[in-house]
């Protein structure tokens, strides 16, 4: 039975809520209302067209508590500090009963009010981006699984792995498959619900934590598509790209990219090499594990106007990188489900 | 001026003390004794011959507190468990007003004994396996520091890098370079006194907490020596070393191997690569932040008996990887030191 959420995305909506509009375009959650104070009034519809609507109120207040079973915080300020703004709607949804998710950095469960708060209720708080004490280090064992494993890699941080893999996974479904996310960043979790920060977790054990949610689901699903992070070749986050790949231990990969991307973002002193550096990277780092090869590409044109143009771009992407590609978002998912299967 | 020490060895001296071995033979200690019940009434030349001297006893008792400053843990069990058997030494040093070093998984700060009897005499507890609180995300800089900065690698974990990493930098200083250990696992830490415990930090922090190391130290010394961790193709601790290569930003780089070894260490089912596969990664993985080129090779002998064959080794060592090899232990440090200024 799906959950009946609220979203809290004050101030942020639609154009800096990332996790809000992930959970809209791809959870299979109920979503009852949006909090936003400055697009209050109005619905989801009015600003994202091709999502699940619902109504934009100013405070958990103006919900039917009745009919919430968790309100999700669904922005995340950069630092994933809490704004003290949000504490009267926090406070409200435990007050009625509700669990409260959050992807921050600031801990709901080390709040001294909220944690009171929630034992008085018997609520459950949330906090998915802290790693659960049970994780430690690879078997290697992934591998082993009687599904296939799929892994979105990229170039760099922000190219759209997580969409991709979304996009895959829903696509893969529609076509009859039985097809399962294994999501590793904040949104991902909070979208399906589940899943290790990979990003958060010990170095040590950043390949366990995929590979213990790869043993989780790998005998329930026929195919499990595993959201990558970052980029092998980026300068400061290249750690946890690396443990993902040799944690999945996969069998296809999916090579993302950002049409007109040339340096990496944040670090523009480096260059982006060409996309098919990135193929040979990623297929030679992987061989000791897997025999893994680049299957397909998903490539974001989200910053091109015209159609043709961004069909262009995807074109030369697939040629550099050999392989069928597409924009998944723009024009589709079949090629590339074709490509995975 | 150096530290004068006792090392906790119980039972484990010398065949298991891998930490205490180190300290012995490459810290700048004044070691006043070796604590170790088996062996107690020997002397540690008794069993090692080729390092600093001192007499084993099987208590902190025997020994004159007034000559001793540390207290250090020189074995780490599997698990990096405490022992009760040791509760009374280290509780005799902390009331002896010594500090006490750890590098086990088990915190000595949050042993309520020893945290309240370390406030009581005024010692400092440090486990050095506790990141600090202030890591964060590489900004990329280590490029930027006026020392060389050079990386040992490896095709294994347990291959002698640490071991390699210290031999390097005490021959560098016979050569009159002023070189600095840059430490990233708890032996080094120990031995050297600082560091930063790479495989217990954030994974999003891997390369920042080198990157950090070698801001801390590039402009104090001429030649930066970065302790590597494991292997770039090591199924379970990859992402540690891929951290440390893109955060240390390295000029050169060092592989080291273990001869006859052709398996992961515990990971028997996959093989080791021909070590010059390990040359082309190691500086493909590394060409976006550095033109670091793989200049020498240590090659760990210490399973072959015989000179003549260890030499026949290490010069088919060296041919592989297109470098100058030696056994830096057994053969001297001199070829490699001149490669790697």
């Amino acid at each position: 039975m799906s959950q009946r959420v609220v979203i809290l995305a004050h101030e942020k909506f639609p154009g800096r809520s990332k996790t809000a509009n992930g959970i809209l375009r791809y959870g299979d959650h109920e979503v009852v209302a949006v909090l936003d104070r400055d697009t209050a009034g109005d619905r989801v519809s009015d600003h994202l067209p091709d999502v699940q609507d619902a109504p934009i109120v100013e405070s958990f207040g103006r919900v039917d508590a009745e009919q919430v079973d968790q309100l999700i915080v669904g922005i995340s300020p950069i630092g994933g500090a809490f704004d003290e703004s949000w504490r009267p709607d926090v406070r409200a949804a435990i007050e009625a009963g509700c669990d409260v998710v959050s992807g921050l950095h600031y801990f709901l469960n080390d709040d001294e009010e909220f944690s009171a708060l929630a034992a008085e209720h018997g609520v459950t708080l949330r906090d998915v981006r802290r790693p659960h004490e049970g994780l430690g280090v690879s078997d290697a064992r992934a591998g082993d699984v009687s599904a296939d494993v799929v892994l979105t890699v990229g170039t760099d941080c922000s190219v759209g792995k997580m969409t991709a893999t979304m996009e895959l996974a829903a696509a893969a479904e529609a076509a009859g498959i039985d097809a399962c996310v294994i999501p590793t960043g904040q949104t991902g979790i909070v979208i399906e619900g589940w899943g290790n920060p990979v990003d958060r977790v010990v170095s040590d054990f950043t390949a366990g934590a995929v590979e213990e949610m790869i043993l989780e689901k790998g005998e329930e699903h026929d195919l499990l598509i595993v959201e990558g992070q970052a980029s092998i070749l980026h300068p400061a986050y290249s750690a946890v790209t690396c443990g993902i790949l040799h944690g999945a231990m996969p069998d296809r990969l999916v090579l993302c990219h950002e049409a007109g991307r040339d340096v990496i973002h944040g670090y523009e002193e480096f260059d982006l090499l060409p996309p098919a550096e990135y193929v040979d990277q990623y297929e030679s780092l992987a061989a000791p594990v897997s025999d893994a090869e680049v299957v397909a590409g998903a490539l974001n044109t989200s910053g091109i106007e015209n159609d043709a143009d961004a069909e262009a771009a995807v074109a030369a992407f697939g040629e550099t990188i050999d392989a069928p590609a597409a924009d998944l978002v723009r024009f589709g998912a079949d090629d590339v489900v074709e490509a995975i299967r």
